[in-house]
């Protein structure tokens, strides 16, 4: 694995998705942060079970399991083909599994042989925390001292191969100084933030207050927060974002605030191919995520829910977006097609 | 109690808040939806640590049974004075429950007989009522024809004297036909739309949809509903409107995607004395209620969290409020001013 070198290395001690050489070794995040239970995949169909039932989560992180599923394919002779199309469907909004899996399968195409692909797993795995480690010395960069952060979801260690995308620049702001204190939204209804990112942050020493997610506005105004930094699922070819549920009013909450809002996410995030947020599938989960918590009811028999588990930021909403390939202030059409496009250097 | 006659008075069934003669007989908004357990209070203490435990909540509740309240203590020869300044700290947010001690207050002054009393706290507990159907009518009265609706909290019969304020309205407005489904926030960390108002709304036949309190801009935008409508806790000289935690966001994003806001709540709501929202005091509840789900613990030993339980909607956000004496668009200090001030009318 990558040494970890950049700022911010001190506070961060976690790898949930480890390759074992004939299996795949998960931090289960159901379970967190009361039992820190590891679940072992053997096969290609065991990874698309535990990327659908959230045993592992995180848009980088999903793509990094499926990339060892199609290994574990490899090794057991299993049909690759098959294979990746069922990882593939295993969830449908972050394009970071469609990405690891085109890699993957080109390089099916040109060899078939289990360790050829291991590499090329294991390329995919160390990238992603080589980006996440240049996100985050570039993303702290932008944030002036004595900064509160809020932040949504978990884009930590746990949603990664490591350090995290938007938990990358808040580490990182720590590690520097700038960042005195983070904010956690809960994040209903899998409570990321309050079960995973409250977790990882205490874990690193990093001062951090859980927050309801419709205190954020609350928050806001009383001027303890001066940046928005959350992750990505999908970044459209205009700069439009899809990431959790509740990013979208963040965002608007943070406008009417002068509240800086900051996405962080790898640039296998990116996907021209879709040409707006409109065009971009948005996940519906089971009613029942909302109708209770950990096996307990908490609303009454017969009653119907509504559990669209991402939404759609605009561009307009966003100030800077950050990529290992560098900081793109105001995101647009131009601006991504230069930094992404066919032309782009 | 008054007889209900109002439209929308088939979807009204219940009655939190009883007064039997020697005992206030309270539904425990604890234990809903799954137990209906009635507590009695036999003494203005045991009203006093209802009110702060939230077996009864609600600006209005909170309200009638104070006044309840002192008629107990009245009865019992306790120091009246004593009792109202016990009662008048079980929560600070709210000014319903100032306005009803008030009343109380200015009766013990003229007399301290337990029935004398008791007739105040009856008229208290049926104007209220009275003023919810009456709002209803008028609020309903403002949503055009297959309108969707969204509320926030519960301000139903389980927060009043019955059929509610923001509820109120919901309730005339489907039972005139205009409006076609509510959809309803959980509102965390108390769950009083996941718990109480879908309850409520399943129980008199109201087609209603849970969400996410992060959904609801998501919602917004998919053009689902076109009135965002909400109780309120304060009303400020300026028409600022203290509510429950999230309103404020639920404002903003109603502003930013042309969803018309109303506010909803009897006069006794509207505090002149309260030059602005900056002014109003934010009641600051226990952090253990964010760190677990329906008692159930979610986050980390050691975590911290920061639960204020109301917040500000500044009065420009404001579509539209909505009391007993009339519907003002608008709201700004000249308007409340016009209606509730010295000289009105």
């Amino acid at each position: 694995m990558t040494e970890i070198q950049a700022s911010g290395a001190a506070h961060d001690s976690l790898r949930a998705v480890q390759w074992l050489g004939d299996r795949l070794h998960l931090l289960d995040q159901r379970k967190l942060p009361f039992e820190e239970l590891w679940v072992d995949c053997r096969s290609a169909s065991e990874v698309a079970l535990a990327i659908r039932d959230l045993v592992v989560r995180g848009a980088p992180a999903i793509g990094i399991a499926a990339a060892w599923g199609v290994v574990l394919a490899a090794q057991r002779g299993d049909d690759l083909q098959k294979t990746m199309a069922t990882l593939r469907a295993a969830r449908p909004t972050a394009v970071n599994l469609m990405a690891a899996l085109d890699r993957m399968h080109a390089s099916v195409e040109s060899d078939v042989d289990a360790a050829a692909l291991a590499s090329v797993a294991r390329s995919i795995q160390d990238e992603d925390l080589a980006a996440n480690l240049a996100m985050g010395a570039m993303g702290a960069a932008l944030i002036q001292s004595d900064s509160g952060v809020l932040t949504h979801c978990n884009t930590g260690s746990l949603a990664t191969s490591g350090f995290g995308t938007a938990l990358g620049v808040i580490r990182a702001g720590y590690a520097s100084g700038n960042i005195v204190r983070v904010y956690a939204d809960e994040t209903r209804p899998w409570l990321q933030g309050a079960r995973l990112t409250m977790w990882e942050l205490q874990r690193d020493g990093i001062p951090a207050t859980l927050i309801a997610d419709s205190a954020a506005s609350h928050l806001m105004k009383s001027g303890k927060v001066q940046w928005v930094i959350v992750g990505a699922d999908r970044i459209a070819a205009n700069g439009d974002t899809a990431n959790k549920i509740g990013t979208y009013q963040l965002a608007i909450a943070a406008k009417h605030h002068g509240v800086k809002f900051m996405v962080v996410a790898p640039s296998t995030t990116v996907d021209l191919a879709t040409p707006t947020g409109d065009a971009i599938e948005i996940e519906l989960r089971n009613p029942d995520e909302l109708l209770g918590y950990a096996g307990q009811r908490t609303v009454a028999e017969g009653a119907q829910a509504w559990n669209p588990v991402f939404d759609v930021t605009p561009h307009e909403l966003i100030d800077v977006l950050v990529t290992e390939r560098g900081v793109i202030t105001q995101p647009d059409a131009a601006a991504l097609r230069a930094v992404f496009g066919p032309d782009a250097h």
